[in-house]
């Protein structure tokens, strides 16, 4: 695999990652050395021999009959996932779910580091939220460019989702993670990943509707 | 197709519906009583032949150089979606991310009506929470029964979302929409779909640490 790109194939794989690497710090924090892929399957509840697939992407093998070293697997996780190091961040749109994410535990543990907030809400702007300054929208570009921030966090309305991710674009942002139904467009070189809340939603209801959970036979 | 269950490979499909029906209803609320197959395709960013293969499981079809109507389309999907009528609703966790999506407008909109929330915080036990109010979780199994709460909303702490779902199995949810990083195991019967916020970051961070877009070339 070329070190600049990823296969979409192993997409389902880096999605599990996060699930992986919050067992397996678990087990670190009981002083677990070793860990077995059936018991990875088990937690994941998927075969032993996906997990050894999964796993093979981060380029670290197992021993047979003593499993993998647990906090190698971590590291190795951690770098793939660019999770190592420090990434500055920015919020745009500090309601609810926005804060939410501010204050969500894992993202530090993952590296992410919010330090710009951005709201209009004029009872928000210069307040703090989980210890990150409220600007107001109008500071965007200025901040964007002086803060160097590389990763856009935004959870804002869907009538105007697609106007603040412009603006986020031609600011400098290359990667943008998106909290809205609305569609959105973003230029080749912008890594764009949009999260639709309603859409888990709407597979649960359409099963429910059914009266059953969904089949999966050919 | 049975209509008891669903088709495992209509699951992305399914997904895709709630964003038909956003611009769907834009386009109702301005009066256009038809829309083509190509303009949804261009909105979804997707082909006009998966548009209409998409609009296929929800029964409609579109008529040739004159497209689909609007408001049938919007019935249709809500109806496929078991959105057109009320689903009590209880959320597990009033926390952050929970009273976010208490406030997300679009859950009125799909139907979904929450009827109590429930929380361990005694700062939040009896007040109201976007006008529901909040019960301690002491309650969940009298309340469940009382209210015939068929769905649950869970915004738990990830050590204690499997306690949390056992109990909400014990006391006769049918399907369990969970927002959590943690492996959830539930019963064969209950309907279940778990979002892992963190499995979006994951494929972004991996994809920037590559310093570009994902390779779909195979």
């Amino acid at each position: 695999m070329s070190p600049k790109t990823l296969k979409i194939d192993k997409l389902p794989t880096i999605r599990r990652l996060p699930s992986y690497l919050q067992i397996l710090r678990d087990l670190s924090a009981k002083g677990e050395e070793f860990v077995s892929s059936a018991y990875l399957a088990d937690q994941m509840q998927i075969e032993a021999i996906l997990v050894r697939k999964d796993l093979e992407l981060t380029g670290i093998n197992g021993v047979p009959r003593v499993g993998f070293r647990t906090n190698d697997l971590v590291s190795a996780i951690e770098k793939f996932l660019g999770w190592g190091r420090a990434l500055d961040t920015c919020l745009v749109g500090a309601g609810q779910l926005g804060a939410a994410l501010l204050g969500h535990r894992e993202l530090n543990n993952f590296g992410i580091r919010i330090v710009a907030a951005f709201d209009n809400n004029p009872a928000k702007i210069g307040t703090s939220l989980h210890g990150v300054t409220v600007f107001p929208f109008s500071r965007l570009n200025e901040l964007l460019k002086r803060l160097t921030i590389l990763l856009a966090i935004v959870c804002v309305p869907p009538d105007v989702a697609q106007s603040v991710v412009d603006q986020l674009v031609q600011g400098g942002v290359r990667a943008i993670w998106i909290f809205t139904s609305a569609n959105i467009t973003v230029p080749e070189h912008v890594i764009f990943q949009r999260e639709d809340l309603l859409s888990g939603l709407a597979v649960l209801s359409a099963c429910l509707t059914r009266k059953g959970p969904v089949d999966t036979s050919a």
